[in-house]
């Protein structure tokens, strides 16, 4: 028994898939409880057994429905926390309103701090996240987290094509300038050249935009690389912009599969060889075979339940990432 | 000019027209403001113009898409926050969650509570709400507010039913057992009798209710009254029972028009007189005309926008109803 | 050893009695501390032994004398906290201002959210408080707490006699309207009917009350149920209207036996047959012994014991009440 | 008017003349509120008018009934807080618990903490004391305010005697060594000399008390100061020393007259030629009679509101102290 | 005057030019401080004027001597919150250890949480600051506060540079990858080519560095931007790649002159044709001149003056960057 | 293993012997980090292994270079913190700032306060203090904390020189009226008598003191005592004072050695037979020597190694000091 009590998982609704992958890495079952929404759409939680005095971890993606997946998590958290949790852990693959990040124009909300301070006070001790858009979300907690990253996953992935020389004369490419320095570490360590797409305004439409890429990809195969793919619409023009700019293929790697609204008509109508990123949110099934086979989810439930199983028994994290 | 600057008066999209009715009693337009829902449901406000060293309000009614509507409210109350308002009152008509106010069992959440924490965190400084289903959530907050209520606004329409001679013998019956003071209030301030209605868990399915009427109602016309109506399940078959037993009419007053699921349905087909409420909650004008007339809607509008004057000039509000 | 050490038992002097009791169902005794009135009637604790590193207890109904000793029980357990308890829990039968819950009319004070703040702010970890005169004072407090409730021990005892055949065709009767949903649920337990008492201003006469029974009690045994008698002049009103109305018996229950001013003339003065309460709060042997045999003081010591020790083994309490 | 609003008075019972004096100094009248006793004790308070955006001031003092007075002054803060005042002031000329600042033993509170953080979670904004026993308890509070020091009045009188020749060669003496350093502060204002009083445990009794004088009073008129005399049991004994090792005579000098038990019995039986104190602490009229003459009260009322008014209209009140 | 008062300018030594630039652009003096070292190098600071209800502003850089700046700044805020400040700002134009913004490696601290924390705890209500590393550096403060930038003044400058001819077929060169979306921002405003320098590891040794520029620079001349230059190690190998590669000429710019160790000796040894930077911290007259004439500084204090009235007055801030 | 884990021992650059005869005392190495400062003075904490669910102490005088010291300390507590320490003592033997704890004039900080706060904002649960200027700063913590005393050890010291006859009619003389409580306790522990030394602004020079011995010192051997030396101005006035006064010795003690400036200069030019002081403050090897024997420094590790043993245990502190 760790320092806290017996670990106890518990799963919102927001990616239950993954919640049982974990729980299945740590050789357990989730724990019962019941989520209810009332006719007046009001959620409820009643959990099955009290988790007096036991190390609670509270497992949501707030994906879509978002706004509904977080509400399903605060009150999850303030369910443990007034059952008197030992220890009450947020864990969240996929966070929410993490782009909404700084004030970048006037009068404009910081919604992540806003979401930060919602899951604090709900009575949570700890939280685990991963991949943030921005690493310096973790400073908008007070209390101590974990932000995991999956990129040694997507990198362990490129040097498997590169060794097994499925791909030739390879470059990254990082698919937006906020992602130039992640670019650059997967760059260094596969050792590798590294190229940019820039986007601009393109005369007076707002909207519309003007792509360039920046650095060399004629004749090279392409690991497009960004955070997470949303609507696609950029990761969709990327890709055809590499093949226009004579790549010889375009390899695209992302953590997080938002996948909004048009986003898989988008991608499965490029050129792409294939799609890789991790199971943070849950892919429908039927959007999943629209990919043909190109879709190629690793999934991070084992990476989550070792870290849990650490952060239980008081063993390092960082470790884990040979750091 | 008002201690904290100049009334600003902002509006989620909760129950825009009720916020258009204050501004409108307020001499004054909404502000402007975009409130964006990105591809990823991912909520953003951007306000027109600034509010900084301004007196501001956010009007939200967090009733139907709740978890929304409710995050609407926190974001735009950041937002205003951050933009430097001299002072900021959240404006809630209806309050999501209410009534899940207690642990009256084990392992639940106290989720008011939680939505209390929520507003407070967003960096708002008073609220203003309307007939809580327990006057007890007042004290779920730190900071200070007003919580009005527009019973005198029913009791006034029963009270001119009575002068006109449209009821006789009238009685008023609760139509919950946690409403019974409320419901001795009005009686007594009405000057006639009380009556109530109690359920009781039937057999040995958890649903099933027995109903009984406490008190005489044979040959009396009914002021059946509550707080609210949500699914209308209560409400329905408390007319009915109310009719078999012998009153001769039953009116009906509720101050939140939940209206959630088969509500307007069972209403519509119950033989009460009419249903008197409030606009707190947005009625959708296709379940108004459903009413065919035996609908009646009082506005809080002018309440909300008296308040409002009063509490930017710094004047009693406990005044204005006479206490 | 508990998670947080050994259960280390303070006591005020609020009620040492019922400590001892509760100390003695743990097998254990209370742990010496000096509480030192000074003559400028401050007041001074000291612990006889180091608390550092245990599971620590501070009990104390704040009855008269009131303010005194809320003030024992906020010193003690910052005495506590400052000597390095390893957990905190506030352990109150008997909360004063508790009434005082809400603003029901303006300009006054929510003193018990006060009282739940001067708590906190003494820094306590977890409360363990008895029958609230409204559960929602749970969400009164920041940290989580365990509210427990005497009524199944004032059903029991309802049960009995009805086997017993000490009564016959009883019914539950609520004294007071904002104890109806409570009678209910008594009245639902014993599957017998429900009635109320109403109470109405009369006349000018702001204090003169005019009292009607509403539902059917005569004939019938009445079991008159509360949740504190405090100077009785409601419940001695209520017992003698009962017998006028034709009440064959009356059997008064509550759980706070308050007894402030004329209490006991007034009830000793009364027909009631019996009435049941516990020793959340110390009668005095004087006043005890006025009843006559009809004073029936259920311990609510064993129940507070088993809860502690649950409590300190991290061990379910909600299913002590088959919940 | 103020930055906040008007100033409003408000007087819990500690000391109504005094807080009177205040009113009468700004030229108003105290602001009506009802302060109600309960039969169960608790207390209640009501505001007669709202106060909301005013610049409201509570005024208290401490003294017995010290924990009636001390929840009094509490609750008439929150009761403030909650009806919207714009700023809130504690006045708190005496202080209870103020010795009580430190741990100088182990298992012990530090009570005027608890104090400062209990009127700080009131809802109070700024405090106003006055010369407290240390005055590092102003870093006990969070909010800032003002510690008002009555030295100079005192100061004033000596000088005055000194002055009109009423006393000759005469000596500061420090009553208690904790005293030493404010003694040294008035001996070096005045130009004179100093000296001190020791105490120490005598033989195995713990209260036996040996007594020493430090310094040289021999044919000294003597102006014996400390903060304040509480049973009078060291002033008494220092008086009859100082007569005892040759001075010529003895005034005393201390700013709050605490006077509790023996004190009145105790000082009046001393050869003392004059007590010279403050109204900080109300003395009861039966009391100053005893006293023949030799009590002399120099009011503080016109200080507290010289300073009110400074802090209602932004103005240095460390100017008003020549610093 | 404003609604919190006049505006009362302070500074510590961090950068007594800029400020005294500030309070003349304001037409006012910086008021009187004493900023005390004692020789036990404790700081000590005393107003010299009452700031009693005043709106204030505590203006500091936080460059080198780093530590004590920032102990000065922090000492200044709490002086001025305990003096009464009616709303307190602070000012600072460069944040020290702003760049310590996430955990990017396992235990580490982020400490420009901790400054933000620590700019709260002493009392602070607003915060101004500039151009900071990361714009989500915002998020770690729970107060509403204005990052201003001054890219629009370098900017300005650059446009000047082409309208004058004195650049042909400029490109702006991101000298940091993390600077890579600013650095757009840059180029799109003046309509010109982007281009990056990418650093690495190069063979065992940690510290060396290979460098890359990704994108064409040859024959054109380039604008190097970046936020800050602290040793210039990168800035005076970036200028050295350039003209290695070809351009024609150098120009660079950053907001932040650190100008850490040699950063000085690096940068007059490059060919860097100017060097144009801010006057956020001080650069001392000996360095000024051995830049004989190629370092352009901008001052920012027109700027801050303008903000600090705007925010006085209560008038959008965010109008002033036509946003 | 402890409640909250192992000990982990850390210490910043304050006072490396102390740390390690700490560690020495405990049988353990000090846990490996490293503190860096970067060329722009901004310094930089990484752990050497992970403190996951660890008891850590971390351990820093915060004598000169005094903010750089406070801010390691304060650096090194967050990455604690935020690397999951279970538990977190900040242990202090000599703090900073101590001096600034109250306002004594209008216009000034309370610095002691704001580093409380600091300490407590970095996410500190306990701290360990030495002998403290003013005991009441245990007060600005809200945490719980021990302030341990050295005069334990500096008393046995005397009364060895007593027992061993190497003092005859000793007197202990407090060298500061702020030390005149203490400097009693210590008098009437040894059984011998008290004196004072006073001083007083002399002429219309602020910074000249006139010195006057209050009590008897002729033909005494004198134990001259404080807390602290600083600049041992007033230290060495004093013994020259009461040499000229007739002293026969003088043996000067106190707890903390800070000299300032001149201290070392000043006190070895003084007839002074010895100075004992302890290792609080480490005092460096050439200073040291340059007292030729006359400085007697008593170390506290085992005390500091002994009390965090306790406190890892859950064992009590305050019966090592027989309390």
């Amino acid at each position: 028994m760790g320092q806290y009590g017996d670990i106890k998982l518990f799963s919102g609704n927001g990616n239950l898939p993954l919640a049982e992958g974990v729980a299945n890495y740590l050789g357990m079952e989730l724990c019962g409880r019941q989520i209810i929404e009332f006719p007046n759409e009001n959620l409820f939680v009643k959990l099955n057994r009290s988790v007096r005095g036991q190390d609670c971890y509270a497992i949501q993606s707030t994906s879509r429905p978002v706004n509904r997946n977080l509400m399903e998590l605060l009150i999850l958290l303030q369910t443990l926390y007034l059952d008197f949790a030992a220890r009450l852990t947020a864990v969240v693959p996929y966070m929410c309103y993490a782009r909404s990040d700084k004030k970048d124009q006037p009068r404009v909300p910081i919604t992540a701090r806003l979401v930060a301070d919602m899951i604090e006070v709900a009575g949570t001790n700890r939280y685990i996240l991963m991949n943030l858009h921005a690493g310096q979300i973790q400073g908008f907690f007070k209390i101590p987290g974990d932000v995991l990253t999956a990129y040694h996953m997507l990198t362990d992935d490129m040097k498997q094509k590169i060794a097994m020389k499925k791909v030739k004369d390879p470059v990254v490419v990082s698919a937006d300038l906020g992602f130039a320095k992640q670019a650059r570490n997967i760059a260094e360590e596969l050792g590798i050249p590294l190229a940019f797409i820039e986007k601009r305004r393109s005369g007076n439409d707002a909207n519309a935009k003007a792509l360039s890429v920046i650095g060399d990809v004629q004749g090279h195969d392409c690991f497009l690389c960004d955070d997470e793919v949303d609507t696609a619409g950029s990761m969709s023009n990327d890709i055809n912009l590499l093949i226009e700019s004579g790549a010889t293929s375009v390899h695209t790697y992302f953590v997080h599969p938002v996948f909004s609204g048009p986003a898989v008509d988008r991608l499965t109508s490029t050129k792409a060889t294939q799609f890789t990123t991790t199971d943070s949110i849950e892919v429908p099934e039927k959007d999943f075979k629209r990919f043909d086979g190109r879709l190629n989810i690793i999934s991070v439930a084992s990476l989550l339940g070792e870290v849990i199983s650490r952060v239980n028994r008081g063993v390092s994290v960082g470790s884990l990432f040979h750091e």
